[in-house]
């Protein structure tokens, strides 16, 4: 059996990590170690400033699992260093509540616990849900994810490569497939709220309506809309290749200042 | 005059922050907003579950900045949003106190700044100043960000794609010039650092040496260890295109089983 670390941004409680866990059961021994708080659009993180605890949970199914006071990317270092001792063959995030969609990958805990994996040497495989509200269908969201964890085992994923899915928030029965996808283009819509504290001083939130996009075909934006898993093969390398040329022309014209 | 909005993840009395304000006002019209805390290895945040406060602080040479309990992103989102009135040319992050080479990318605050920025549809450049510790050479990194912000307001950067630089942290006089390069190779060495607190309960630090990293000619590592200044494209799509029809042969042979 392989050995399955499960984790997620959401918090050790949430009810996408149980479903993924359980589902992942059927083809592989599950660790789960999780966040024990929700850290949606933190991003990337390494906790090197402040010490971690590690502890001990039940989550609803009676199972235990890992909890920690860091991100979703340490739990997968604290792993990585030592505090899962058995090896670990793939590391699995999610579900998360919300889609990852386009560069909400550079966001997204869920997919930076993939990385962290991805960099250290393990295959890193990120889940998400979309929608943010409503009637969640995990089990879609976990039919594939197991389906995508088993082909990721038997193939392998390339160095410092990751996979990141995204399921439609609809009935399993109702899924039309599984898509190849590339990321698409995200569209912001945030907008800025003031208000007023009891004392007049003004504090901000970041508001708005959730994040659309353009639904180019061969996009995860795309495939999702349209009742498809999306599973969109990720590289850490975030060179611009194309740029490089034009770049070098940048300094081949420019006064020599620097050196 | 073009106007510069300047931010950081060191936080706004940081003196890479001062030295890299300093040196762009040669060029244009800076405006500082940066956060009032060090966010090191924090990751593309977007503070939404809490309100944001914005205040006024006087740097150490008497100017104004604006400051923020949120994340360097969320500057440059806030900013975006209309807390910052005048048109925004450029925004330049940094300089940060140690490098941001290969994928550390990922992780770093200072380039998460410069991806929100191209997120948003403004040009972005982050700057990181090589290691942790001794006396510091900011001027060598502000010199290298002048003339390379001085070139993407002249030349332009594509939508959605950033520049990330890092300089030697050497005298200006030392500087052997600046390359165009890739992301290299990163190493990470850290460590678990295992403690007890006085009730003999457990806590972790992440602990261990720098990262380390493979000097391949042509990456961002191999530069800046040769006394250049490195400057790397990076795109917000991080789709890894070698990988899609591997992922596609692996679905047409797997049994239909989620859709």
């Amino acid at each position: 059996m392989p050995h399955i670390l499960v984790t997620n941004d959401d918090g050790v409680e949430s009810p996408g990590l149980l479903a993924l866990a359980q589902a992942l059961r059927t083809i592989g021994d599950v660790t789960v170690f999780a966040p024990n708080r929700n850290w949606s659009a933190a991003g990337h993180n390494k906790t090197m400033h402040k010490p971690l605890r590690v502890w001990s949970v039940s989550l609803e199914d009676g199972s235990q699992a890992m909890t920690t006071d860091g991100a979703p990317s340490d739990c997968v270092a604290l792993a990585r260093l030592g505090l899962v001792k058995k090896p670990v063959d793939i590391v699995v995030s999610g579900i998360n509540n919300g889609p990852n969609l386009g560069y909400d990958v550079t966001y997204s805990g869920t997919v930076a616990a993939a990385m962290e994996a991805a960099i250290n040497g393990w295959p890193g495989i990120a889940v998400s849900s979309d929608d943010y509200e409503g009637p969640r269908h995990w089990d879609t969201a976990a039919t594939a994810a197991v389906e995508i964890t088993r082909q990721a085992l038997k193939f392998g994923v390339p160095e410092n490569s990751l996979l990141n899915l995204n399921a439609p928030n609809i009935p399993l029965a109702e899924l039309r497939g599984i898509r190849v996808t590339r990321l698409g283009n995200r569209v912001y819509r945030d907008v800025l709220v003031e208000r007023s504290d009891p004392r007049g001083v003004p504090y901000y939130w970041i508001g708005g309506d959730p994040p659309g996009g353009q639904l180019d075909e061969g996009t995860d934006l795309e495939a999702v809309s349209q009742g498809y898993v999306s599973v969109t093969p990720l590289h850490m390398d975030m060179t611009f290749r194309p740029l490089l040329e034009t770049v070098r022309g940048w300094l081949s014209q420019a006064e020599p200042r620097a050196g």
